[in-house]
């Protein structure tokens, strides 16, 4: 089955349950507008090419992965819209949680999300305990604090933060978690993993600031200019859309390096180069071209 | 050692590795205010009261159960308070989470405590892993959709409720959680124990009720009056007070009764019972006194 396919179902079958029988009916209509349509589910994607990669000798357990770092992914999101934070009114072109079924259901979405991400790896435990337990301790490090995706939105209300430390734990650590967790389904070594999901994650936030800094709100389907009006850290700010473009060029470039020896190097390297194409703001990618 | 310490101790533990090194200063702060000073910690305790009536056999489990338990009980309370649902600007005669840090280190506080309350249990899945599989489904199914914590408050939003569901989620799952993972902890069936922690919660709910209607805000450490201002299903305004209290004691009995055969019955009976006396409020206490 092909990667999306996999993710898709995985996730609907997660939501379901979720939102099952006795479920208040807001409450299901909001966690699925979260996740579904999605956007490029880039990181559940990374997850399968890693574990992909190394073998993937347990693909329901790498699925239950790739849904739990998205529903991590979807939650954050929606908590992120909130008005206490970016006050989004729009999200992947359509209105944000919390403007189509208010404040308080989007904060118990984003909550129930999180609870279904480790529930849905949890019931891995008894085929195969070890590379659960790496799973969660993987999945728990990128959300949670010290340095997981809280913790990065939490540096946007310190008065000093650190543009790295505050990008690698907002947007970074859960493509860490991706490249690890894709590794730990297939029973090879997380650890080796984590400095390609590093770079990869950082690429991609540069590309995030870039898209924040230079696209228009029709090609995001959400409100651009935020890093300047929040007064957030942004590459595109700190070094102008020009050098942005330029280091993230050598990010890729430094990820496909990062790839660990693994049985389908050659297709992730593949995968990787494709999608890096993808990353720059369309008016850039006609500019470069 | 005496539960109580038990239960610090672990979350003490929980809250350090959350809050370690690199951890944004105000999210670290805002999760150590939310859990310390604890209230009554009556969920843990009676984790671990069902635990040592079913021989706890392996402490360290039960105690990671105990404070998962009570750290989704504080993230529950954390967003609970949020100016999008009660608005509370106390919480156990102290300013409240978002009242003393601000909403977005609230939110994101609250998250960072769903997260460690799973990871704190994954760190046992090597040692324990069908009974950790167990206390995670359990917990998950307390706080998560279709029926737990947060389909209670999602209840909230809906226009029609139905009383013993709302309350059933929002507070009864939490102490249905807390049997069963007590049981569970110690290699019992956490099945056989919902029904004690059914009743429990519910118990629980009325006197929450009672204290909300008939308590002074001196007494309780928070806002009173609030499920009347908020329009919210009580059993006090439905009952009246003294058909609250009548119900509550029907409640306590049929508790007791439900304990299941287990090695120390006797034990867990006194500790129902004593905590029973807790649970009215004192101007009701020296009513019926």
């Amino acid at each position: 089955m092909v990667a999306i396919k996999r993710i898709e179902q995985t996730l609907e079958t997660a939501i379901d349950r979720a939102s099952g029988p006795g479920c208040p009916p807001k409450l299901a209509a909001a966690m699925r507008h979260a996740v579904f349509p999605g956007g490029a589910r880039i990181r559940p994607r990374l997850c399968l090419a890693v574990a992909h990669a190394c073998g993937d000798d347990r693909p329901e357990l790498t699925e239950a992965a790739a849904a739990a770092i998205e529903l991590l992914h979807c939650a954050s999101l929606v908590h992120d819209d909130l008005p206490c934070f970016d006050d989004a009114a729009t999200r992947r072109g359509r209105p944000s949680v919390h403007a189509a079924f208010g404040e308080p259901v989007a904060v118990l979405a984003g909550d129930a999300m999180i609870v279904l991400a480790f529930e849905t790896l949890a019931r891995h435990i008894g085929q195969a305990p070890d590379r659960v337990a790496k799973l969660m301790q993987a999945v728990a490090q990128a959300v949670g604090g010290p340095s997981g995706i809280v913790a990065g939105q939490a540096w946007e209300s310190e008065p000093l933060a650190v543009l790295q430390t505050y990008q690698r734990a907002k947007t970074g650590s859960l493509f860490v978690a991706a490249t690890a967790c894709g590794a730990a389904a297939a029973g090879a070594d997380p650890v080796a993993w984590h400095d390609l999901g590093d770079r990869l994650g950082e690429a991609y936030q540069v590309a995030d600031d870039l898209h924040d800094a230079a696209a228009s709100e029709g090609e995001m389907g959400k409100p651009v200019g935020q890093d300047a009006a929040h007064h957030r850290p942004s590459a595109a700010l700190e070094l102008g859309v020009s050098g942005a473009v330029t280091r993230l060029e050598r990010l890729v470039q430094g990820a496909v390096e990062a790839i660990p020896p693994c049985r389908n190097a050659g297709d992730l390297e593949a995968l990787v180069k494709q999608e890096a194409k993808r990353l720059l703001p369309k008016s850039l990618a006609r500019h470069a071209a």
